[in-house]
């Protein structure tokens, strides 16, 4: 019987967890702060020592799972750059951890293993052909198709919140103009509002925009669930940009199931109506709207750790 | 050892071959006027009698692929609508064929079987993850991801033509705005440069507009080649939204080769030229243009007889 230990690297935490056998609930797991600016070699030594807390003393069939932020190259476990990871360039992954634990070790990208965690045990458990897109900091995505994961020739594809939605928009974190997580991320949303209240607007959050000199996606979530127009639209507007690039994603995937993530998808009804109205609105026959399910995302912060020991369970 | 028939419907003609094995050349080849505007019974009757001219004696291991116009379920062989085919809803030409023929029949997209014979015998021999786009009076395209073809859930993907690349822009003739087919299509092509003419520029094209009062791509092209600026700046921005979104779908499927046919590929290094300018200048970074290869489409108006062909010889 094979076991797993995954990992999911984040800019914020390291989170471990060893899975006896490839099922649902871990064994053990464990939340350790990254320390990002402590560089690679610090972070990587306090990952080994939080694997090592969980390995099992009988060490047969392990191989281990790591999410870690991309680009990456998964054929060869390369971190080829992280952005929230100072110092992270051309880390060869993979090979450092096999040769600390003398096991087979897997890397793949952490929206990409997320997806894989709610395509197996998730909100698209049963289905075989999934997009998941994650909406917070950055917008990052995944695909399933047929059941397997897309990661393309080098393993840098599913970067689905880098394509464009309008090549007149701002400027992505990428640098390239109109990318999706230019306008409907979560900086994007808190970006929209502030623009427009700085426009002699009136809201709701025109007092906490003074107080505090700045607004998150959280602030503008929370004015427009209680009812504040100019956040519900702003809201609506980011809505209607996901939408109409999921229908385009409709077009080039046919997929089953749409799952959404990440902190914005927590707005709930706020941003998904307006999502599937947007995606109705712009599929070029509602052929492709059958028995299409656009679901909220069900494992929550986990969904990177699952999927990094259904990656392991999977090669 | 298995033998094929395959067949390609298009709107002007319907192409048969037969192959007495998974190789090239077919052994017989015909090319019979479709006669579109008879409708679906006389279309379907002449394509059974063009099969059935080629049919070997003995049929054992005989199996028959069709490439038909999308959007199509190929799970089970149904044209859902053909826009070049007057009449032609839900037509379960996989059923229809079987019984008349009695032995297996696969259908597929058009511009999916295209792309499956230019990745098996065309421009993209040996590769594993190919994105195929033609430009003609339509943009279709076809997407083969570890020597697999997209098709998606109920077969309706790898409409890549139909993606937005300009809200503002155009409506498509799908009915919905700024898809890349309504700015980069041959018509798209002739009817920017007779509102460029209409408005009052100058150009080798006014008198043969004046005369003939419409323009073709071809004309825009070969006045293009002629060196006429206006033509050649249309040709251009035509390129640029080509390129531009070549660059999202790298960042959505990551693959080793784009393989462009369809009659504007023609234009070769006018059309090539800004086309691998603008995949380079938009990719977020330049590792997924690592070992990327730009070729044209290797195998005319062969590649979907091809490609059905090869559907056949896989399933």
């Amino acid at each position: 019987m094979s076991q797993f230990i995954a990992v999911d690297l984040g800019g914020t935490n390291i989170r471990v967890a060893y899975f006896p056998k490839a099922e649902l609930p871990p064994l053990t797991q464990s939340k350790t702060p990254t320390l990002a600016p402590e560089g690679p070699d610090a972070v990587i030594e306090r990952m080994c020592q939080a694997i090592e807390e969980q390995l099992p003393t009988d060490r047969s069939d392990l191989s281990i799972g790591i999410g870690a932020p991309g680009p990456l190259d998964p054929r060869h476990g390369m971190v080829l750059k992280a952005v929230n990871l100072p110092g992270w360039e051309m880390i060869p992954l993979k090979s450092i951890l096999e040769q600390r634990f003398v096991c087979p070790v897997h890397v793949g990208n952490d929206a990409n293993l997320a997806a894989l965690g709610e395509w197996r045990f998730g909100a698209g458990q049963g289905t075989n052909d999934l997009i998941y897109l994650t909406i917070s900091t950055g917008i990052g995505g995944g695909v399933i198709i047929d059941g397997r994961l897309l990661v393309g020739s080098w393993g840098l594809g599913a970067e689905l919140g880098h394509m464009t939605v309008d090549p007149d928009g701002p400027i992505c974190s990428c640098g390239r103009p109109g990318h999706l997580e230019a306008v409907a991320s979560g900086p994007a949303i808190a970006r929209r509002a502030t623009a427009r209240i700085e426009a002699g607007e009136t809201s709701s959050l025109t007092e906490q925009l003074k107080a505090s000199g700045s607004l998150t996606a959280v602030d503008v979530g929370d004015a427009a669930q209680a009812g504040d127009p100019m956040a519900r639209e702003v809201i609506e507007e980011a809505a209607e940009y996901i939408g109409r690039h999921m229908a385009d994603l409709a077009h080039a995937f046919n997929p089953e199931i749409f799952v959404i993530g990440g902190g914005v998808s927590q707005l709930g009804p706020l941003l998904f109506e307006p999502i599937e109205r947007a995606v109705e609105a712009n599929v070029m026959t509602l052929a492709y709207m059958m028995n299409v399910q656009i679901a909220p995302a069900a494992l929550g912060d986990d969904a990177g750790l699952i999927g990094a020991m259904v990656l392991a369970s999977q090669e």
